[in-house]
């Protein structure tokens, strides 16, 4: 199912899922999710990870055929799972965790029918609380996304020609992320955000409200997914925002920068370095035990103070959040948002995004991936952070 | 919301959707899944359709700001509906429909406490049930896709270069897509199944199992994606299957084409000759009142008789289906399987895509997308069917 060398790390993972299976009482937990399969075993099946609250893991696998390790056990339909326990020794749960944010509700009460003696509780924000903080192996896996994104970005300008629409410079940098290793996929949490790997937002469509959870909008091209460019010409006097998602590793690493054609406004420019000033102040002070919250709150204020409370996080809509954890899923915990209960601790990894919207001329500010170290946080994107001239 | 020109085709939906409503015995139906506010609005928002089984569609927004149109209620939260529909003099349901198979567990017992009194049943095979048949307005849209697809099919031998890994024809295959107008994204049904944009699958590649429930699977770059290219170089004797999704509308078209590099064997030729004579005996018989389970079988004979049953619709890991109902989502009904119960009706829009795959030399079959007339079906992807050498 996965290399040797990682049964260690599997080990370790099932061990931080044991831990609050065991807090919280409960006896076992059934996943089902993609990310928690991936997270469970290596790599993305059909089927269930079952992690009792002592012992081995076992994954009952519905697709792909073929599949030769320890404790996977075909299976057609979940209904065999309780059968095939007992077959293995295994009790069965009196408490069970389901996945009560990710499972549709026929798929829940499917499950609930099977294990009808149990009780059942939602493992969701557990198993988020459990991949919030990052194993070292996790890490480094976002490094290198990291590394390759970056290594992307410092490309951006080379692909742009003038007299592109926002559309076209959008494919460009699309080829060059896969070009880079991106998987293409952006994996997200809850099944209404949609994106297609990233967005692109020159000029007034920046301002453009969407229905998602993203930090910033967009038009789109059509009102099936109103996200991000809409197709109309970059043009002196624009700033053009660059948010591709980075997935190289099935880890996600998360940043944005930004470009302008010809003269932009100074208004832009200042808002740009309230920008890093933010990012500067939370590098001085985020560290384990700091709360998300309080992060937010500087970033408010700095932005209040220098006068662009207005254009913080958005002008006509607003994001309320500057940053979000990243990992198997683009939107992880913890979230710096005004009443977010999160505290920081070593091992989180999260993209910081303190971003304004100028009316008529784009989105400015930075996103950069980091890590909490044990005193204080590390930037994983590294990458020229002023505002760059395409031509 | 939408154009003025479209307010009779949203009307058309709304008795379509309320027709089922009442067959059902329900007084209302709560949609919030982004293809279904997309059929009752004509744009994805964040929020709530309210469809009651008489009387106009109220449209509950969160998100974007700023939409200004008839019904449209905004809200912070759902447990504002019931008060948002006494003010407008609504009764609350006594029976109410909701998306059991797409909202999330916690999801659906949020909105079953907020509608306490009522009694909850499942609407998502209604609402499936009423987009399979699409109508006028839906088919122009996936004309217009297929269209669309066709022309940049037609050129995808041409971003071929010698000693490409089919992840490299793969990335500038999705880019001579994307030049085509294709949103990018391909929306799915169910949360397990992902993708990005389509599949590449050249030589033995194509004979890897994955996980996920499409006709064909693919390795993939990385275990958090197993599925379509794994960048293998392409070589003399390999078919090279093209399946790209066609999203340039907002609906989906669907089909693959079949190109060789140097020499492949005969096998491989011979049945790509059985695909193209599955496809014209279906062609022959497909009308309103023919059982898809029916086309199925005839499929299956045929490859059958010509000796190819171990490799049809895969060889390690097959595919139990040969077909599916494609429009807002790829995966739509009908579904082409032996045991489905769906009958052809004048307005379906289908991919059927009869395949096989040959070990050590990979896929080849064909896949076109088809709309169901009144005495028949009509292709509407339209592109050279033989294999196409590269080379």
């Amino acid at each position: 199912m996965y290399a040797k060398n990682f049964t260690t790390e599997i080990e370790l993972r099932k061990s931080k899922i044991q831990s609050v299976i065991c807090r919280s009482g409960a006896d076992a937990f059934l996943v089902s999710d993609n990310a928690n399969l991936f997270y469970t075993s290596g790599r993305v099946f059909s089927g269930y990870t079952y992690i009792p609250a002592e012992g081995e893991m076992i994954y009952f696998v519905r697709r792909p055929v073929g599949l030769s390790r320890e404790n996977v056990v075909y299976i057609r339909k979940p209904e065999q799972i309780p059968d095939e326990l007992s077959h293995l020794g295994i009790a069965l749960p009196r408490v069970l965790l389901l996945e009560n944010d990710s499972l549709t509700y026929n798929e829940s009460i499917r499950l609930r029918n099977i294990f009808s003696e149990a009780k059942i509780e939602n493992g969701t924000p557990l198993i988020r609380g459990v991949r919030m903080v990052k194993t070292l192996y996790e890490i480094e896996l976002i490094r290198e996304s990291a590394a390759h994104h970056s290594s992307m970005y410092r490309k951006a300008p080379s692909v742009y020609k003038q007299g592109m629409s926002d559309v076209e410079y959008s494919i460009e940098l699309e080829r060059l992320a896969r070009l880079h290793g991106s998987l293409g996929l952006v994996r997200i949490f809850g099944k209404s955000m949609e994106i297609y790997m990233g967005s692109v937002l020159a000029g007034e469509n920046a301002d453009e409200p969407s229905p998602y959870d993203f930090a910033l909008g967009g038009a789109g091209l059509d009102p099936s997914l109103p996200i991000s460019s809409n197709g109309s010409i970059m043009k002196p006097g624009n700033t053009i925002m660059v948010d591709i998602g980075g997935n190289f590793t099935g880890y996600m690493s998360d940043m944005s920068r930004v470009f302008s054609l010809g003269e932009i406004p100074e208004k832009a420019r200042e808002a740009h370095d309230v920008s890093l000033e933010i990012q500067s102040e939370i590098e001085k002070m985020a560290k384990p035990g700091v709360a998300a919250s309080e992060i937010y709150d500087l970033a408010f204020d700095i932005a209040k103070k220098a006068g662009f409370e207005a254009n913080f996080m958005g002008h006509r809509q607003k994001a309320g959040f500057i940053g979000h954890g990243v990992g198997i899923e683009l939107n992880e915990a913890p979230v710096f948002a005004p009443r977010s209960k999160d505290i920081l601790a070593e091992g989180m990894v999260f993209a910081l995004e303190p971003k304004f919207v100028i009316p008529q001329v784009g989105a400015v500010g930075i996103e950069n991936t980091f890590v909490v170290t044990a005193s204080g946080i590390e930037k994983l994107t590294q990458c020229e952070e002023e505002i760059l001239p395409l031509d």
